[in-house]
C-alpha cells in the first residue's frame, strides 16, 4: 500500500472512488465479452439472456444466489471423449502397467486382447468387459494411493490424436462459461458418468470445480485401521452409476437442489436435462452437438461413445439450446489459440 | 452515504481508511468476541488458536481457503438429541398420522405398541423396529412430497420437555462456531447419521449450511416419468448409513477432501474424528460432552442415545478438545437469552 500520508488531496478522491467502485461492484459496469470463444449466434444469446434474467434483482425470473445451481456433464461436454473416454484410456494404460503382476491376464479376456494391443477385441465384451477392466485397475488400493496414480497419469499421458495432455483437451468455450456462471453467483457442479475419484484430483485446477462439487459414478469403500492409521480401501464393487436416470439421483443425493442450468452432450444426459427442465421458473438446458470433424470430431446418433439421439430429438422438440460446435465455437481447445 | 463534496479533508482520509480496511480485511483488527456463548476456558482457546494459526498467511500451519473443510455431526452436536433423536420423534408422529390408512398396524409390531402410546415397547425391537418405522414413514412418496412433510412437521412440532420448535433446540455456541469458521474461510458441512432429506429442508435457515453441504444416511430413489413429469420416488431400501465407520466414507464420497476440523459428541463420530486427525498439518477434533442435566441433559457412557464412551477415552488419550457443556457454555439454547 502506498503511504497514505504523502498523497495529495486529488489522489485521496481518486483512490476513494476506486475503493467505492470495488465495494459497490460498480466496476462490473465496465463490460467485456465474457464468452469470447462463442460466436454471437442464438446459443450464446440464449446463455447470456438467461444469466441476465435470473440475476437481475426485480426480474420476474430472478433466482437467489444459493439456488443458482449449474450442472455439467464432463465427457464430451467439458472435455473431449473421442476416440474413447479418457478414463478408459487410463484403465488400458493401467492394465499394461499392472500386467507383470498378473501373469494370468495373458489367457484371460478382456485382458489378453488388450495386452496384445487389440483394444477393439477387448471391448467386444461390452459393459461386462469394461467393468472388469475398471475393477482390476481402480480398486484394491486406498483412496490416497489411487489419487496418486490418477495424478501421475493425468500429468503425463498424451491424447493419441492431438498429442496433448488430457487436461488440455478441454473446451475453451466451456471454461469461459463456467467462469461466467460463477462470476454471476452460480455454483458449478460436474455430474458425470465417470468415476468421481478419477475426476476430483484435477477438476479444481482445470475447471475451477472443487472436489465437493464433483458428482460421479463410484465404487464402495471400506474404512480400516492400518497400523492404527485409518484408510479407505477401494473395493471391487460398484456403488453407484451416475449416468442416464442415475444423474437426477446423483444430483439429488449430492446437491439436494434441482439445477436451474444443465449442460450435456449425449443420451446419458437426457434425464438430467429433463430433471432440470421440470423445475419451476426460468431454466436453461444445453446440449453440445459434436459437428466439427476437422477441429474436433463429428458424431451423434450412431456413435458408440457419446451417442446423441433421443436427447437431440428432445432438445429440438422442447427448444433446448443445441450448440453446434462447428458453427457456435470459434475456438475449441485452449491450445489452438497459441 | 454522506455527500462527498461537502466533506472536509480529514473526512476523506477517514472514509478512505475505512474503505481500505474493508478491502484489505483490516477491519478484522477491530475485535469483538466471535464466540460470546463460550466461556473463556481451554476449549474456546483451542478453537480460536486453531483458527488463527490455519488462517494466518506465512504461518507454518496455514491452510488455503479451499482446504478449510469443517464437518459437524448433527444430533447432540448441533442440536439436542434427548429424550430421543428428533427424526425418530418425527417418525412416531408420522405413524400416528398414517395409521388410519394402515389398519393392519393395530396388530403389527412395532406399530401396535406405538399406537397404544408405548414407545419403549415399540423400540424394544431395536434397530430392526426402527428401520421398519423409518421405512413406513419415510418412503413411498416423491422427494418433493417428503420435503413438504418434513417442512410441515419441523415448522410446528414442539419438543416434549422444552415446548420449543426443534429448530430452536440448537446450541447457540455451535451456531456461533459455524459462523466464526465461515467468516474465516471455512466451508461447513453436516455429517450426520440422520437422513439427509430430513435435514436439508431446514439446515440452511437454521445453521447456514446449504443442502449440498449436508451428508447423511440415505435410502434409494428411483427416477420415473409421471405423466411426462420426472419424479424421484423414495424406495423402502437403505442406500447408506452415515454413522460410525460410514462417516469417513460419507465424507470421502460427498466432499472428497479430508476435514481439518471436526466436531462430534458420540461414539458414532469416532471414525470421523480419527479420519480428520490422521491428515497432515494442523487439525482440530472436538467432542461435545453433555454434562448439564439442568439446562440440557447429562449423559455419556451408558446412554442409549448418543452414547459417548470409546470416543471420550480416545479424545482424552489423544488430547482432542472435549467441551464440557456445563463448564464451557454460558448459553445453551438461543431461547434462553430471551
Amino acid at each position: 500500500m502506498r503511504p497514505r500520508i504523502a498523497l495529495p488531496r486529488f489522489d485521496y478522491a481518486y483512490v476513494l472512488t476506486l475503493c467505492l467502485l470495488l465495494l459497490t461492484g460498480g466496476c462490473a459496469t465496465v463490460q467485456t465479452d465474457p464468452l469470447p470463444a462463442w460466436n454471437g449466434g442464438k446459443a450464446k444469446q440464449t446463455v447470456v439472456g438467461f444469466v441476465a434474467k435470473v440475476t437481475t434483482q426485480g426480474s420476474p425470473d430472478y433466482v437467489p444466489v444459493p439456488e443458482r445451481i449449474a450442472t455439467f456433464d464432463n465427457d464430451g461436454t467439458l472435455w473431449a471423449e473421442q476416440p474413447m473416454y479418457s478414463q478408459l484410456l487410463f484403465a488400458l494404460d493401467r492394465v499394461k502397467t499392472l500386467a507383470p503382476k498378473h501373469p494370468e491376464w495373458k489367457n484371460q479376456e478382456p485382458f489378453a486382447s488388450l495386452l496384445k494391443g487389440d483394444v477393439k477385441g477387448a471391448l467386444a465384451g461390452g459393459e461386462k468387459a469394461i467393468v472388469e477392466i475398471v475393477m482390476a485397475t481402480h480398486t484394491g488400493m486406498t483412496e490416497e494411493e489411487f489419487e496418486v496414480i490418477v495424478r501421475d497419469w493425468i500429468a503425463t499421458a498424451k491424447h493419441p490424436r492431438f498429442g496433448q495432455l488430457y487436461t488440455s483437451m478441454v473446451y475453451q468455450p466451456m471454461l469461459e462459461l463456467l467462469a461466467y456462471l460463477r462470476a454471476n453467483g452460480f455454483k458449478t457442479f460436474i455430474v458425470s458418468g465417470g468415476s468421481i475419484e478419477f475426476m476430483r484430483p484435477w477438476t479444481e485446477k482445470v475447471y475451477g470445480i472443487p472436489p465437493e462439487q464433483v458428482v460421479g459414478s463410484s465404487i464402495k469403500t471400506k474404512f480400516e485401521l492400518r497400523d492404527g492409521k485409518p484408510v479407505l480401501m477401494r473395493l471391487p464393487e460398484l456403488s453407484f452409476i451416475d449416468d442416464g436416470a442415475g444423474k437426477p439421483i446423483g444430483i439429488n443425493g449430492h446437491i439436494g437442489r434441482r439445477p436451474i442450468f444443465a449442460f450435456g452432450n449425449s443420451d446419458g444426459d437426457l434425464q438430467m436435462l429433463q430433471w432440470t427442465a421440470a423445475g419451476g421458473g426460468a431454466r436453461f438446458m444445453g446440449v453440445v452437438h459434436h459437428t466439427d470433424a476437422v477441429r474436433e470430431w463429428a458424431y451423434d446418433r450412431q456413435s458408440s461413445v457419446g451417442k446423441l439421439d433421443k436427447a437431440l430429438d428432445e432438445a429440438e422438440a422442447k427448444g433446448w439450446t443445441v450448440v453446434d460446435m462447428k458453427r457456435d465455437w470459434n475456438l475449441i481447445f485452449p491450445f489452438e489459440a497459441k
